[in-house]
């Protein structure tokens, strides 16, 4: 099997001439898509449905090719959209697509694995339940792409359900209480529970840790790999498992780094070079085309400091706070790896360090020489 | 002479513990106060009230110790300040001074000088006649300062005038038309024909296009040290400049350069190892507190692109430009400096190239060895 | 011929289950929708796109049933949602039919007319052609409304294109300068300019007056019935004329007021008395069911004073002029109607008096007892 | 003794130009003024700094006229300023004065008593601490202003600190745990505990339910004439507590009313007509003088809903329910009242029955005739 992953500029939600124009003149095979990410113009929050709308536009066009109705495409595809694209960052979408390639493998290959968890309610989120059923889809996903080691694991990007007010009092209504009455907060213990379930999977943490009562309280507990969003669009835990692996083919690797804290550009550029780019430390123009799509998630710190010094992010009552973290660490990644379509996302529960966050860059391995052909 | 500088961090706009400690401590003489320069915690827009709170609070703590009124502080020091801490920035003040001595000058050192134009009303807001007369203050204050060439100005801090509505409309009812009705826009265009002044004086530009024609139209034509704010805490352009000189004494020098667009933090790193450190592309920690203070002027690139991708700055009625862009910016800056308490300002009309800015850093001499002295 | 009016809630923007509902049980036919005006969730502003979410929603909803494709039934059906639901608003759509209707008329009953202007380009708004495109526009709805006489026209709703900055600069790219750069303000002169179409038809200003030269100066020229929308999910100016005839059956009537200023709650209350409610001032339940659907323009008055104190709404950088005044606005009228699903739309240029706007209703005649029968 | 209630614009929070007119003048004489409640420019919320800055400003012009200084001022003076002036609402401040008066008394005219907790503690806030302090406060207040029998007490306006996440982690790093870690969501608990607290001194309810388990649950208990803000600026609760009295003299009075939800007019149009006004429902121009000061608490309703309809505030991740609440319910209140400077504040916790809130207003009595001696 090969992978591979094309990004596209998105002017609006319902814009998908991008993909629209890559399935007309050949180069995207609509039924080998197998999963979606992008960042749309919203601002990431409860109320945010330029996901949503996303979502509805590309799922119509690709049912449209492959001839079934949208609704079928969701129930195959993850479509894993994030609002919020502050200051330099540009909103976009990177469709993964998986053919059949009998070529022989030359080492480690990019592959591509996804699968879903059974709907969730509101009372489930950031419960055990959405742990264990996230940990047994990022398995499943994984077996599907044929990544044998955890080692191999560069990127597991998760998207759960967000509920309402208005889903959260009906919820209240069956005798059944919610982790939080906040609806802003509720998607930050799904992302946290999902997160958790990850690591179990990975080994990244015994598996004890990876219980309800850790919660948003056991911050050390957390996976290197794992990023996790939420939005009301959805209503099951979506998985898609990201590595290499020696069964697969084609010219693109992936390969990921902690960052410490908001600042850490360090391991950005580390990470850079790794996967062969002069980083000096931005990656020169001519050689930017090999970037593929890159993932960030980040946080306000929750001490109300960076380095020793206070941010107001916490205390803003006018721009949520993941606003402020996404536009700056988007900001910090973007000079470094010379583009600005970045999927990059707050709340980084459990999701790298505390304090810190992740981030994962598919890219064309050195001297594959495909970045000219797009 | 010597220059001197020294930051504090804000708790809140009314907190002024920091200046009063140095005081008490005796590190800092209230009658050598020539300056304040700082972040506060507010929008940076029209409705930001903490710029004048923070003006109030430190100009009674020095008139206390000086023993004339508040009003008269004000008078003699220009309170500058700029609100908007986004992402990881930290709210804080530096305070700039300046005291006789007997000492051989050992080099260029840094050099300050502070002067006033006449009071401006609305309708003078972004017209010949605050273009002229912020041309006239620089001369002045560079001619305080000693400086005797403009290579040697790295950095002209000017602070205007805001106008409400309620202000635009009383100068419409004395049959003054103002350069524009929106109080945010009056903002930008006061920043602009100022900033054509510094360039005017510093002799950037051709002295016939700093005309009242050329506002916010002839972008070409900046300044690449001028930063301007505005705010509607003051009535008059205030006006420091700062650069070095051999006639004065100390550890500290300052450096400037220009920021192409938004994601040069090339041009960033280079400042950084001009002025002595090692910066991969990070100042070590060790090294980070001989950073005294520094400066960045940025803008949201008004063509709605940054390296050929598209931003939505421009278009979010939610968040300002300026927020965004100070968040992305201040962050990539601080990544660089190892330092959040940035003085990071939008609105960079005519200073610095179009689509980018200016930095300003002002340092210790590499091995002047004063950090550790604080 | 007869005209309906029915209203759905809307729990997000891709949710139609109240019109789908409506169709599958019989009390819709998709044929005989003739224009759907509703409120969405999001900002309102140039980066709101709940509005088009909600338009591809219902035309596909539409298209399903009626057999053409979404496209084809936006091309028939004027979908007009402005975005912005503060305070105590609901998010919802009205859905308008025609149906024929062989019963004698008894007395004058609502009547309802379409039509849309050609395609408009960035540079067209606000400008002469927008006025007189409308106007034309405006005059053939009423045709085809059947409504001999401007007295017995109520409301003409309006909704215009919206662009975003990279419209305003490809179209300077073409060598064609738009009203204004700022895609905030180029939707007031959108508004502004059909206004004064709508008002020339309606001979309610001289003719002369409807010219580009008053655009947002002339406040003194408006329409008292006029209510213009802007969005980016549209290219042409679509109108849609209300007002009663004799040669219409139903029980339905439509009543209109203008609004002197926010505070003016004696028109409203004044207006619902007019339509045979007991007002006193707030409608009792049990007749606020006759109420089918209210349409509100309001604004922040220029001057930046209600009725001799000042109000800030015109120097906030955190929450838009348009969300403050909806929300006050909304909240008066909603205390009158006993009912929240208004829609109600900022951006009063030239439709009502200054500093005011207007305020249309239709409702079920007294006595008709239509009421209970939904 | 006899009271009088002075009302003055605002400019800018550091704008105290009315008051010190009227102390010039002689119409307040400094010695006499024992509260002062407020609204200004900010957001209301956490980062809202204007109310410290008025708070600053004031008192160092009462501390100027007295002789004191600002501090010793401010531990005499309640200045209570809640932030955020939505929509129409216009920023001011209420001047209470108290002075001899040795004439005759006319049955029962204004009278009003403060008093002071001492300092709270983050973790104090929402606290049986608070709840205790608080109903001491009132009943000292009462004390002091004659006030014999708790149906004479329209009014208890208490305002008690805000703390910073700065303030929570500290508290932590003590060992202590406060009630949340949420900012934000600290405010609302300290106005929950603090309107258990004046509840349970008026009688309003069981004693047993003002317990700390009761705070932002037993949303059944409450207090109808108590109004609680929260704010960063200050240490204590301080209590003002206004009602009638026969042994005070002089030509005001005071009246309240519960709301029962954002929409309840009736409630507010039958305290105007209680008051001597005609009240149409808007009370005319003429009369509208003799509103000396109006006191609105109000909320978003809890379960998403207003009379049967989905209302979207909490939802809302780009403005605050309290700017929608405040904007919505201030606009119907003034829209009543004739009067734009109203105290409105959101977050009515046990303020007023639940989804509603509370209303009070200062007013010269019918033909009191003082009104145009101002």
């Amino acid at each position: 099997m090969r992978a591979d992953v094309q990004r596209f500029g998105l002017i609006d939600p319902g814009d998908v001439t991008g993909l629209r124009n890559a399935i007309e003149r050949g180069s995207i095979k609509p039924r080998e898509i197998v999963a979606v990410i992008g960042k749309t113009h919203g601002n990431g929050l409860v109320n945010d449905y330029t996901r949503g709308y996303l979502m509805m536009s590309l799922s119509q066009l690709i049912g449209g090719h492959t001839g079934g109705s949208a609704q079928s495409v969701c129930e195959r595809v993850p479509f894993i959209f994030s609002g919020g694209v502050e200051g330099v960052l540009s909103p976009h979408y990177a469709v993964f697509t998986v053919s059949p390639d009998e070529g022989k493998a030359d080492g480690q290959s990019l592959a591509v694995g996804v699968a879903f968890t059974p709907p969730l309610l509101p009372e489930d989120v950031g419960r055990q339940k959405q742990i264990d059923l996230t940990a047994a889809a990022v398995a499943e996903a994984m077996s599907r792409a044929g990544i044998a080691s955890a080692a191999d694991v560069h990127f597991v990007q998760v998207k759960g359900p967000a509920f309402t007010l208005a889903d959260i009092v009906e919820a209240g209504g069956r005798g059944r209480s919610c982790a939080t009455d906040n609806s802003g907060k509720l998607m930050a213990f799904g992302r946290a529970a999902s997160a958790l379930g990850v690591a179990k999977t990975l080994g990244e943490i015994d598996p004890a840790r990876a219980d309800e009562s850790a919660v948003l309280k056991d911050f050390d507990a957390y996976s290197s790999v794992a990023s996790v969003s939420a939005g009301v669009e959805i209503r099951t835990n979506e998985v898609v498992v990201v590595g290499t692996s020696a069964s697969w083919t084609g010219p693109l690797t992936i390969g990921h780094a902690s960052m410490s804290d908001p600042l850490d550009i360090g391991s950005v550029v580390q990470l850079a070079r790794d996967l062969g780019f002069t980083a000096e430390p931005q990656i020169p123009t001519h050689q930017a085309a090999r970037v593929r799509a890159a993932f960030v998630k980040c946080e306000a710190p929750r001490d109300g400091m960076v380095r020793g010094k206070a941010h107001t992010m916490l205390n803003d009552g006018d721009m949520d706070q993941q606003r402020h973290i996404r536009g700056a660490v988007g900001a910090i990644v973007a000079s470094v790896l010379n583009d600005t379509a970045l999927f990059v996302s707050g709340g980084a529960e459990h999701q790298g360090p505390d304090k810190g966050g992740m981030i994962a860059v598919i890219a064309e391995k050195p001297g594959a020489g495909a970045a000219d052909a797009r």
